[in-house]
């Protein structure tokens, strides 16, 4: 690969985890250990390697870049033609650094048993294999906000609002914004809305019985767990965050234009002749 | 049970399904034969429970009545306080009859083995246990729509158009309109609106393949099938409509305003000083 | 121009209405004249073209082919480069004729003046120089549909189901559908959403007295009359539909699909791993 | 009244507006002028008058407690039938004080002059007279964010998320979190969606030139200025911050409950059967 190379002749010592498939000789690590032993974590694929390789790499407060191999992302966001160019201005300290919110979901079950997980986009809970709906009861910071019906629940990062969380009406938030969003997945009650929360507020999610009733939780795509109406989903920001790495000139707003279409002329201007 | 006895009285001959738990002696038949027996069903429970009754009922032609157990229904029309009395105008031949459109789903599989579903309100693609999105292509009549990503599909007809179909973000099509509306679950493509078309035009969907894509099909809330990659599901309206009986006075309109709370001043007037 | 040499070389007489500017020679008629003197109206501009000339066409019963000056428009679905080929086409009588239904809008003032407006896309009730709400009331047949409070409402076509509807939350309705769907702008109450309607039904708004309450009614985009709350605004399906022509191959979801960027990866299809 | 005869009879000087409409005699001052012989304000009203009356408390930092006249309120907080003994309580010290972010609007013209409005709620960039869209462009601390196309633009404090903006589709804000959300008003491109930034930075909001284009700027919902596309606006958070007064056991989401009619079973649960 054209950017192991580079980085070796660069004299930068390169390591992989033991079982990526790579067509180049590089030092392997244990994937859970790669971060005792490099300086910055180079995610190469799309947002949702990025996601991956977050989650390697936060514990240990190494610094994450993201190269996009197709289009740009919202977290990958080195596209492979500037690749070369933009990580030797990142090695050569040319580089901004951002720190992202990352959420960790706990589930308590009543026999003791504890399940954790730790995501950069979203917690979900969702229905499980039946076209009834779930009822839930939500807390934030112990207060009761309310009792939903619907498909679920998205609490999402910032990072996580331009995700799953937007296809469900949430809004979008800055990165910078220490906030949470908690996002009702097509509720029954129709003014059961999005709430952006202070990041410092846990929230507290309990499936109600119902017949038919079954759930599980997702973390940033993947499946955590299945949840039954006696568990108690605890989700709040993880004490730790995620740092990103930008090449100069990152702008979120330049992505978000790209990644949704605005400024292009979707509808004809004068179509709606308004 | 109040009705039964006051039924009986009145000399109108009583029919209950099997299986039906009832406190009170009345002439039983096997469920499915039920509507060869009877020229009104009654369904006394909730909209679910006259969802039901419509499967019964629609085969045959016999016109079908809702009693609804709590409050007023969208489709369970006549509250329990009114019940007598409403039953009573309906025997004396003082009622509308309203016919409302049925959709059948088919599921063709490549093995040629086939799977049908009727259903008075909607047929839904959605997720199975997976937190992957589907990605799927829908035609109408034959004319390729588009490539969709989310968490599936709507397919309601203007009776399901107050149900599920409202939730993920469809118009409320009124119940006299040969439409039926296609609306996207969470789609990843904001862009990806619900579209409403005449009745008479067959909506085809098939699911594209994706890494650990599992998709189901439910009809009015009852899983029907897994859906795979090469299966086909046609959704149309059905050749028979259902027909449903309302006491005089019958207003959907009043109905929208009593279940959607309108009119009622949730947010104060002065509140937004506008 | 191009088009106009092109066609009277072809032998096609060409009018052009007296004050439309133009640095060719034709023959001049008064625009609210030429629909006695041609067999088609050719708009050549964009759909606010189209909609402008589709006033003039439409009383006469004269078909209408549009040709977009940039893009690619809902309605003038012909684009620059295919302009002669596809006039050709038309001209020797490959094409598709479509029947189009328009509104009819009739403000009632209670002194007995009467203005009336007919309009391809829409009938808006909109706030004019007050930050403060409307409150208006709507019916359905005679039937009583709602209070609404908010911006106003968007009574659309099918054609106008793509135009300012949308931007208001309304579906996305076939153009062969004989519908009309009535849309709340911002509305207050979050459960007040739009309905899809018979096109045989006629609307009626009537705005209520409120503080600062100032309301005009717009009809495709242009401003029809100021409305009080003693006037009686009635919306209702005009006599006359206008034809559009379009040339062979015409595809309603091919436009859709072209001008709301469906099947454009707009977000990176991994960034949600889901 | 009341409760000034009761605050009267308890020892507290009660002082109202000169030109407020009462029929009990209490010391008068002129309306700008309150604040600074005044500990605290009491609205009585509604949530419009408590927006009127956080514009005269919040510059000398007296905190501001409000009474519904009819229902609960978002910020009145306190029915007339409690509103006795909710004084007294706050009287003897038992309170809750909250500080609510407010925004400051400024319109900078080109020749010089400068606009200056204050708000609890919102800042609103709207059409004015025109069947016209807006096209207008904003930028987020001096980035570039869209050039937008619709009805206008909302931008709104916590406070205002559960107002106007809600009914553009904004989401809710905890009062607590330092954030300011930017909610397109019907816009043209459907991707264009609110934005939830943080507190400190500033909104700049230009309007371009289009034919027919007319826009004004209105503030809590109060016109404050026309704007042209020379104009500059610029809205940021308020140096000082408004408090707010609220009787023990104040709970934001239990209004937020009764408000938008949570927990009410709007549509019947059964009717889907899901």
């Amino acid at each position: 690969m054209l950017l192991v190379e580079h980085l070796t002749k660069s004299g930068v010592a390169v390591f992989a985890a033991d079982d990526l498939e790579l067509d180049i000789d590089v030092e392997r690590r244990p994937e859970n250990e790669l971060a005792k032993h490099v300086d910055l974590f180079i995610a190469i694929g799309g947002d949702g390697t990025m996601l991956y390789a977050g989650g390697l790499a936060y514990a240990d407060n190494v610094p994450l870049l993201g190269i996009n191999r197709g289009r740009l992302g919202f977290l990958a966001d080195i596209t492979p033609d500037d690749m070369v160019e933009s990580v030797d201005l990142v090695l050569a300290g040319e580089y901004s650094r951002e720190s992202r919110l990352m959420l960790e979901a706990t589930l308590n079950r009543p026999n003791g048993s504890v399940i954790r997980a730790t995501g950069l986009n979203d917690v979900v809970l969702q229905r499980r294999e039946t076209g009834r709906m779930l009822d839930f009861e939500t807390r934030v910071a112990d207060r009761f906000v309310n009792v939903h019906s619907g498909d679920g629940l998205v609490v999402a990062t910032p990072t996580g609002s331009t995700a799953y969380s937007l296809s469900c009406g949430g809004p979008i938030i800055e990165p910078q914004l220490d906030a949470i969003v908690v996002v009702p997945i097509c509720p029954h009650t129709l003014s059961d809305r999005p709430i952006v929360i202070p990041a410092t507020k846990p929230i507290d999610v309990r499936l109600l019985e119902r017949e038919n009733t079954r759930g599980e939780v997702n973390v940033d795509g993947r499946a955590v767990a299945e949840i039954e109406p006696d568990d108690r989903l605890l989700i709040r920001a993880a004490d730790q965050r995620i740092s990103l790495i930008h090449p100069p000139g990152y702008d979120f707003y330049s992505i978000l234009r790209t990644k949704l279409f605005w400024g292009r002329d979707s509808r004809a201007r004068d179509e709606r002749t308004r």
